[in-house]
């Protein structure tokens, strides 16, 4: 493509930023803002291809969005995320709002197919047209979950969609944050055979907004509770103190109560003027792994596969990973 | 400190990597390799604050290192990694092998004390000479983490450690995978509640060298064996054939064997020539997160908190991210 306006020679797409768009992609993005489900269908592709087109299209969107409330589905495996979200899914339908669903599945294709029996009940929902369920497979290093799940709610956000779901199993997976994608973060944990308060142990205290103890029909949850709420006073009182709401996606308990948490959630932040905070330093920090991501692409495509290789066989052969990296760098950045 | 000799202003430790060691690291350093313990707990506090001096120190050891076996272990929470750890680590010591633990907490200062129970009995092999214990705490983002485990495994290494354990709460934690910094993954289940193999829901499959059916004293782990074996055959033949032992911290069950699995593991990578390759591996990864780690560090060094700052309310504005991480990268890069 056009590569005449650049001084950077080596990775021209991603030193020069979005390219301007094809009339197929102007065309594409004027269906999304619409609404129209097949033209969302083939956008969720496109930003999950995270390359050169998916930017294009993501730059006419991105005005378009910040209207959806992003929640976050969160929580160790075998918690029932998925189940939980079907029923949360139906219940905003109940109130007339849209909903789209990004399940970021961290199985693999090799293994997923016998795992992913729970999520049949919440494609049953796909036959309502106000409903809207894409999983995100988990891909190679570099970002580019991250970037895709980023985008895959942009793309539902200006679709017009009321409610944007991102199921994924917490911090840090392959380099998705959910606190860089959602603005209320329910977690969910279920009784488990032990003490153990899984969500805890996972790390997930921190970005809790709402507590689901999940699994409530188990007749078990009163413990999870209890530790909860011990936990939660010890810590004292805080700006927000995270509802901890008993559920059942078997039964339905607990459902209405959970999107009311969310909804009260979603006013405090507006009201605390603590949702353009939090869109602040979530755009913040995508800036910094935007910045981070194209910095490395565009050293490897000068430094060349040839360099990385001979400063990997300098490690092996002894040289501290450290000097090496500085002496690359150094090299090629002067 | 010295600055002079860079060309690059902002973030000259970054840009000018390893400082020369002072006479005090080069003293630190010289203790560690003669195995002296006071000196082992000073250098991995110095590791775990991954910044310049820590380097200096690595660049010192890391010619010798490379001797340890580099056993991760890894599950989800409240599979008894710890208790498991403990009763291995008894079991090499029977073998006549030096031992370091690196626990990566995932749970923060604020809600680590009460979890921390069953890290006691690991803490009672503290008065064997031949064993050396260190949690490192989550710190924020940006790599530090990796960086300080990593670093860790490669005190104890240079230290004579026979064999240096990492557990985690397994891929994608803050930036760890446990495949930067293990040769040997044991990956740890426990049976559950329901029927699902939680390793599996948490993307462990690919990464297990050897799996630990763990609480095989509570009797019920056939369930989770033969899920686990079921879907390894359904994958056929490979290279290697990750072996299932059922273990039990609370009697001892199994901890022999798998001591055994481990060994047996390693000498097929030695065997196999896969122990340089996956070397080689971790090498080029490492290095690529180092020259991104350093890059991101020296552009933010120049661009300035006032314009990222800029940048970011032009997100919020409506501009996409792409477009400004693209012009920063621009302005600085040239």
């Amino acid at each position: 493509m056009d590569s005449a306006s650049g001084g950077t020679v080596g990775a021209p797409d991603e030193a020069r930023g979005t390219d301007p768009a094809d009339s197929r992609t102007v065309e594409l993005a004027a269906r999304v803002e619409k609404g129209d489900r097949r033209a969302v269908a083939r956008a969720l592709s496109v930003v999950e291809r995270a390359d050169t087109s998916s930017r294009a299209l993501i730059a006419l969107l991105f005005p378009r969005t910040g209207r959806a409330h992003l929640v976050g589905v969160t929580g160790v495996g075998g918690v029932g995320k998925s189940s939980l979200i079907a029923r949360l899914v139906t219940e905003w339908r109940r109130r007339g709002k849209r909903v789209g669903v990004v399940a970021v599945d961290p199985t693999s294709a090799a293994t997923g197919g016998a795992l992913l029996g729970d999520r049949i009940r919440m494609e049953e929902l796909l036959a309502d047209p106000g409903v809207f369920v894409r999983s995100m497979a988990t891909r190679g290093a570099g970002g580019g979950l991250a970037r895709a799940t980023i985008d895959a709610t942009r793309v539902f956000d200006a679709a017009g969609y009321d409610v944007v779901v991102v199921e994924t199993i917490g911090v840090g997976q392959d380099q998705l944050d959910v606190g860089q994608v959602a603005e209320t973060i329910v977690v969910v944990e279920a009784p488990n055979l032990g003490d153990d308060v899984q969500a805890l142990k996972a790390g997930l205290r921190e970005i809790a907004d709402v507590y689901a103890v999940n699994k409530a029909d188990t007749g078990s949850t009163d413990r999870t509770v209890a530790t909860l709420r011990a936990m939660l006073a010890l810590e004292g009182d805080r700006d927000w103190n995270p509802p901890i709401v008993k559920t059942s996606a078997a039964t339905g308990e607990g459902i209405a109560e959970l999107a009311d948490a969310a909804e009260v959630h979603l006013a405090w932040l507006a009201r605390s003027r603590r949702r353009a905070a939090r869109r602040r330093e979530r755009a913040r920090a995508e800036l910094r792994r935007l910045l981070q991501e194209q910095l490395l692409r565009d050293l490897l495509g000068r430094v060349g596969d040839p360099d990385l290789t001979a400063a990997t066989t300098a490690v092996l052969g002894g040289t501290d990973p450290y000097r090496c990296a500085s002496e690359l760098l150094r090299r090629y950045h002067g």
